[in-house]
């Protein structure tokens, strides 16, 4: 993989000058093309070995481009923020919106090839990272990211001279570090890691473009016509995202039956709920003061018919919380700064810190339901959507998140008492729209994508709890336990 | 101030269940007519002494209310990248967007009067403190937020019992740390200052509520009824925010005089330009590397005629900086997330972190520039902006940033000609707009406006740099040496 970088490519100085004035002409043109267009973001991914000019070439492509719309990020050591988080969170936040240029230096590569070459990990666990990374790269390239991934490379043997020679200069010194040479000694691991994880995640929709990091003139040159073409490219391109999947769900209308099988009846009379409430909420509120937990944190999703009673339920839940440790996020309709990003951004940005608690009325789940249902989504955008939401969870749980997932369901009839009811209660009325109205005339197209998302989405790690709701207090009971439970087994 | 609430006001329990009903019900309609309005946010400051039942109270607004729509933020120790920023960034980005309800648990009233108690800081320490509040607090007044500041007070024999009480059962046992002790030994010191603090800061804008919170019924009743009759009342009256101040500007046509006495034609000659380019940039990159400066940041703000050069300068400032240090925020139209807050918001998000170079290119002048000439604010909103920038930019230096701000000049003939090229020139016809052509008329408005501007928010301790621009060598040498100027006399 890195042999022809190792050629000692070479641009004459004459050459270099007379081509760098079109070049920065043509970058500046389809930077502000892409800004015009605001269809797509650029990432530019600037890795490789240390001494083959990688800060260099981003201060190039800034000083070619107009700095002014570029974002340049360097992942050095994680905020306290960010370090509570899973590993992913930090990028996430950095993601350039749509019609901007992102410049990483240092990236998602680079902890998982250090950690390994230092033999901080071994095999299986850089495979689950590249494993992770090819699945986050896939999935920004479905919603749109043009991504363009840089290694600089250099043979031990310029390497060495590189380091060397920057030491000689007092005003390049400041620049070679103990940590270079740390790294240098074990240059051969690096290389081994480096090509594995290169070979692994050069895909076609974010391939390495390996760069010889001998000569400054050549590397500039290359990446800036990299760069050009990949944005020129994109810009030229009709807009043909494929919007079918290969092949369709199959209308199962069988795995709805364990959503109707529901006894939506369940109930509890007034003096058990009493108890029952009692019970649990001072069982969570316990729970979630232990010392255990201080390390964790629970994630809660409530999804569930219109008027199933999600908001009842969510407040017997706070009813037992200290209300500085959780925050309650509704989902609605994505403010513009959301818009401009890859789905899943509007909900990483709410990812708990240690200790904290996150309750989301409605989530990412409303690609899958209201987003296919009403068409909002293509047919793609939302099959692609089940597996993304179950690595994104993943990444949550492994950082150390509880996660329960409750889907509330109500009968038709029960649902239009409801609504008749709200229509008729004045500190009710917000709660019924037209479009409740309109939703309800989809009930079996909403009935099945609910069945779809449990098949697709309730995984061991992240299961989902189907409550029966036609019995507000069963209903919350059954929410309280079931958060009691998973946070028993987990602290 | 707090012999009132020693008096020992306590609610029997049937006139509280009678009134909780009614209270709910009035609370909910006013919290969703105020998320309908979407005109203004709604600040509720939870404060006082420990063991008064805050954060009971905080707990049963949140059962009151509709959670969902209410974020609750507990303020204990800040995060690090908190910790890097002046000490009110930490509630600037918690503060509600228009609709919202936020609670604040502790504010920026916590800090100083525990110092000041503690005898950490001194009397003109906490009288700056109180200053910085009240020009807070009237700022966010004016931009709009309805805001209801709650003390709650407990006399020292019964906040006493309180703490004893809460020891007794194991249930609440936890809740009493060796800190409330300590704050309790203080006890008489932390009444002097509240009440100093909260005399200072009870202002038309926004009154203290001082609340009795011996009786658990009496204070949850009394919080739901101020802050439901605050919501009503701003929900009722007309929105009538004063348009313009007690007295105009008058017309200085004086004041435009140093903007016209610029001599523009200042220029420098192409061999000099290079060496003092490469003179500046090189100390300039020097002294962003030393060690001084890793505990300081660099904020510098350019503002100027139209195609006064502004890019080119920042290029050239850039061209001297690690792309991973600095970060240019190019000011346009606020995002919808922006525009939901006060003025000032969408700047605090951006406040550097130690170390770090944030680089606006168009900055929070626009309200007193363009705003104020286009009649996009009115004039009571851009005059108080002066006071309200000057105040700003204080606390920003106060925590370590070296501030430097351009306006670039340029004449009239320069500006015409700069425009004629641009709409020739392939890759610069982005820069040229109608608007441009457009602003071009306005021309003496615009110098009225900077004249003011410059009158204005030239202080001391963040002068402006007026920069003849004709010259773009001139300009760019100008810009870098005010900036070494400045790193170096600060480092």
């Amino acid at each position: 993989m890195f042999e022809s970088a190792e050629l000692g490519h070479r641009t004459s100085k004459a050459a270099y000058e007379a081509e760098v004035p079109r070049l920065r002409e043509a970058l500046l043109d389809a930077q502000y093309d892409v800004a015009a267009a605001g269809r797509f973001p650029v990432l530019a991914i600037i890795s490789g070995v240390e001494g083959a000019g990688k800060g260099e070439t981003v201060q190039r492509l800034n000083e070619w481009m107009d700095p002014r719309h570029i974002r340049t990020h360097g992942f050095i050591a994680p905020s306290s923020e960010e370090a509570e988080r899973p590993p992913m969170y930090r990028f996430w936040r950095a993601l350039p919106p749509r019609g901007r240029i992102g410049i990483f230096f240092g990236s998602w590569y680079t902890m998982p090839i250090l950690e390994r070459a230092f033999n901080r990990i071994d095999d299986p666990d850089l495979d689950r990272a590249v494993n992770e990374i090819r699945h986050l790269e896939r999935m920004l390239y479905n919603e749109g990211m043009l991504m363009v991934k840089f290694w600089f490379h250099l043979s031990k043997e310029t390497e060495r001279e590189r380091l060397r020679e920057l030491e000689k200069s007092p005003r390049t010194r400041w620049r070679v570090t103990k940590r270079d040479w740390a790294l240098f000694k074990r240059y051969d691991k690096l290389r081994e890691v480096s090509e594995h994880v290169l070979r692994e995640t050069s895909t076609f929709e974010a391939p390495w473009i390996v760069v010889d990091g001998s000569d400054r003139r050549y590397r500039e040159l290359t990446t800036g016509r990299v760069l050009l073409e990949a944005m020129r490219r994109r810009l030229d391109a009709p807009e043909t995202a494929p919007s079918v999947t290969a092949a369709p769900i199959a209308p199962q209308m069988d795995n709805v039956v364990l959503l109707r099988n529901l006894d939506v009846d369940r109930s509890l009379d007034k003096k058990t709920y009493g108890e029952q409430l009692e019970k649990y909420q001072g069982r969570l509120s316990l729970l979630v003061r232990s010392r255990a937990f201080r390390r964790r944190s629970l994630v809660l999703v409530f999804e569930g018919t219109d008027a199933a009673g999600k908001g009842g339920a969510i407040r017997r839940v706070t009813g037992a919380l200290d209300p500085r440790n959780y925050r309650i996020v509704p989902v609605a309709a994505p403010s513009d700064e959301e818009r401009a990003q890859a789905y899943l951004w509007r909900f990483w940005r709410h990812a708990p810190g240690q200790g904290e608690i996150v309750i989301f009325d409605r989530s990412w789940y409303g690609r899958v339901l209201v987003e296919r249902v009403e068409d909002l989504a293509n047919e793609a955008d939302w099959m692609r959507a089940y597996d993304e939401i179950n690595e994104f969870e993943e990444q949550w749980l492994r950082n150390g998140a509880i996660l329960c997932k409750f889907w509330l369901q109500i009968g038709r009839d029960e649902q239009l008492r409801r609504f008749k009811h709200r229509e008729q209660t004045r500190f009710k009325r917000f709660k019924i729209t037209q479009e409740d109205w309109r939703n309800r005339k989809k009930w079996a197209a909403y009935e099945q994508a609910v069945a779809d998302m449990v098949d697709r989405t309730s995984t061991e790690i992240a299961p989902w709890t189907l409550v029966e709701a036609n019995d507000k207090h069963f209903a919350r009971v059954k929410v309280l336990r079931t958060i009691c439970r998973a946070l028993k087994n987990a602290v």
